[in-house]
């Protein structure tokens, strides 16, 4: 296990670094932007999430013994290159849009501003934790909007990789998520853990009376029972028998929930267990989430869908160089020119319009000063959007550990609440609001 | 950094555990499976990978102080429980199809046998390991075939977690890929890694034709010059003019590629730089590569669509106890029966059947014998699947490290070959070998 993320790098950007100090540009001042081209999956709205865990890596980003010594031996760096990597600090600023926070194509998520050299070897690392949490936070946030207040536990890791899955759950608590089952998420997060048998433990006991027994005399009787191994009605009955009508809920996993979920409830509130919860757990994703509204779920378990992003996986953001200095100092826009992939040259500042009623109406992208914003934006009914992140190689206090999870999840709520109501529709479409350049 | 991996792991599985050392079925003797239902993205085949990193993480599954201080303080499970936990090594048999090695609907890709209370607590490690590394190799393989022999590299990393990438460039090896951009897949697994430079590179000189000279001057006219940053057809032109005709190769990353890749071939060899290669990079998944077969390209790049499974993220594998003992030592195979989830229980063992002529046609699986096989089975024609993996708590070996790594490529490579003709349809569709149960 190494603690350094210097290697979570794709082999490119060492062998730019190594040609630019080799050719002298190597120290131009450079602006390099992480945004996206379009909302992947036709979401209406995307959520920035990876923020805080991409400011902790920046930190370990150091090329130690170990690692200089695999760049050395497979030869992906002359000699001198590995003088200067032995060096490296990120000593630039980073400005960006806070975690949890909106966004839509084109916001610049990202503006990373330093030398050439220490701001391209940020890309591959920048992406991957953005890409992949930012999805995973965008479904999360819809299927949030679609159980319409009730709580939601994330249960997917067994369907992502396992470091994967704790940066999932993790990204589905910033967007509104209540728990989730993995435990390294609770250690290094601080996301509550939940959850309390399989139906591996109704299968390992002679019957399913005995499971229940055994279950309930270690956790308790406001312990969750899963009731669907065998007969479900007759697991409802086993369940209250064995706990009485105390019993904490019973959890569904099979079936065809809406039916089966009006069927528990009747026969709960029959049995007198009026206070059991009913938790849904099958498959579910932002649809079938909100097909079950009017249903008596008091819970659900979500699992696939919200780690692999319901559909979208990435978000498709891109790490593109807008702007750099020349050698005499003066910034010079740029910007590929390839077919469909073209980019926005430039440094970027970024205000989120309202309308009177406070509503979102439009993502402003001033293009040519700085992300600290301009006078003319700021004149606009709304609110900036850009924050300092990383201040010369400094993390700004407040956006990392536990901290900067908590200031996400409330940064998500008060961004979703000012979106239009159009937002939350789960059907693919434009964005939620127009991305405006000035 | 912890490098226990126990954590990666779903909270039910320590609650399981607690409720059956408190009701005294814990040390049931046990069969756990590790299977998949129906092959996800109606794929014709799946390919098994992340066994090597299974067993490794198996190995370094230990509860420490780090670890039983957060259950502790979380009240996950009793205090005598702790107690077993601090003791736990898994010491059980582990059974399956060796890495690289197709599989079919019920295939037991892993069959594990211990206490239930060793078994259970894999489940979530063993489920995220092979359901994304299962699933990555599965749509890398599509993309070797796809490319009918030309070179594949993936570059996916900033499209999936920075560990998942990690991971993805592995099972991409196994599945015949020849080359990844990520560092770290070259340091932990050997993975040749290659690179040279992005759009970056070309934006921060002030014209292309110093990139190309800088990267030259850097890197030797065999490197690979990218040539769509502005102009196409003048970029190669600047590029033969910089390098010369041994220019190594030219990347391409945008457009419509089979007109530009036929025509920067028609310049390069108008260029006289014959033996200057053609690589391709834009958003590949294995339907285009397929339809670049006819193209002049030399070589491809694959990044989103193999890293995230082109499409199908996670092979739905699942993992379920098929057979316990009873008090009396007797073995009782389980299965749930809850709608559209019934399983098959009872140990098994497997024999992947061939005809006359080698080529497979039946996925054998004999209910009842353990993985070691039947006397039945052995004399079909074609072969047994099965192999240990470990043995009593030892990982058996040639399956880990370097060397498990080249095993599992050459598995994937033996295995492809004896599958029927089908297989290597891109189409949705039926598995290519059908599974029997005997």
């Amino acid at each position: 296990m190494h603690t350094s993320t210097a290697l979570f790098t794709d082999h490119y950007e060492l062998t730019m670094v190594d040609a630019a100090l080799h050719a002298g540009t190597a120290n131009r001042q450079s602006v390099f932007e992480l945004f996206t081209r379009r909302l992947s999956g036709a979401r209406r709205y995307g959520v920035v999430a990876g923020t805080g865990r991409l400011l902790e890596a920046i930190e370990r980003f150091r090329f130690t013994d170990a690692e200089l010594s695999f760049l050395q031996e497979n030869k992906v760096v002359r000699p001198e290159t590995i003088d200067w990597l032995a060096n490296y600090r990120f000593s630039g600023d980073i400005w960006g849009y806070p975690e949890g926070e909106t966004f839509f194509p084109g916001s610049p998520v990202l503006t990373v501003e330093s030398t050439f050299a220490e701001g391209v070897l940020l890309e591959t690392l920048a992406l991957s934790m953005l890409n992949s949490d930012s999805a995973i936070a965008t479904a999360a946030s819809r299927m949030v909007n679609a159980a319409a207040g009730k709580p939601l536990a994330e249960m997917g890791s067994r369907r992502t990789g396992e470091h994967s899955a704790v940066a999932a759950a993790r990204a589905a608590y910033i967007a509104g998520f209540n728990a989730t089952s993995n435990l390294e998420a609770g250690r290094s997060y601080g996301v509550p853990t939940m959850g309390t048998a399989a139906h591996a433990f109704t299968l390992l006991h002679d019957t399913e009376r005995d499971a229940f027994v055994a279950q309930v005399a270690a956790l308790g009787i406001d312990t969750t029972l899963l009731v669907d191994t065998y007969d479900i009605e007759q697991g409802v009955r086993t369940a209250i028998e064995v706990a009485g009508t105390g019993l904490g809920a019973v959890r569904i996993d099979s079936g065809d929930l809406p039916v089966v979920v009006a069927k528990v409830r009747r026969l709960l509130d029959d049995l007198g267990a009026t206070n059991t919860r009913i938790t849904v757990t099958n498959d579910l994703d932002e649809h079938t989430v909100a097909a079950l509204a009017a249903s008596p779920v008091d819970s659900f378990g979500v699992g696939t869908s919200v780690v692999t992003g319901s559909g979208t996986p990435t978000m498709s953001m891109v790490y593109k160089l807008v702007a750099r200095q020349d050698d005499d100092g003066a910034w010079v826009a740029v910007a590929k020119q390839s077919t469909g992939k073209a980019s926005v040259g430039g440094r970027k500042s970024v205000r989120r319009a309202h309308n009177s009623r406070g509503v979102a109406t439009a993502e402003l992208i001033a293009v040519g000063d700085g992300p600290a914003g301009t006078a003319e934006l700021a004149e606009l009914h709304g609110r900036d959007v850009l924050v300092p992140l990383m201040i010369a190689g400094d993390v700004v206090p407040g956006y990392t550990g536990a901290e900067g999870i908590a200031l996400a999840r409330e940064q998500h709520r008060a961004s979703i609440a000012e979106l239009p109501h159009v937002a939350m529709s789960l059907t693919r479409g434009d964005p939620a609001i127009p991305t405006e350049y000035r």
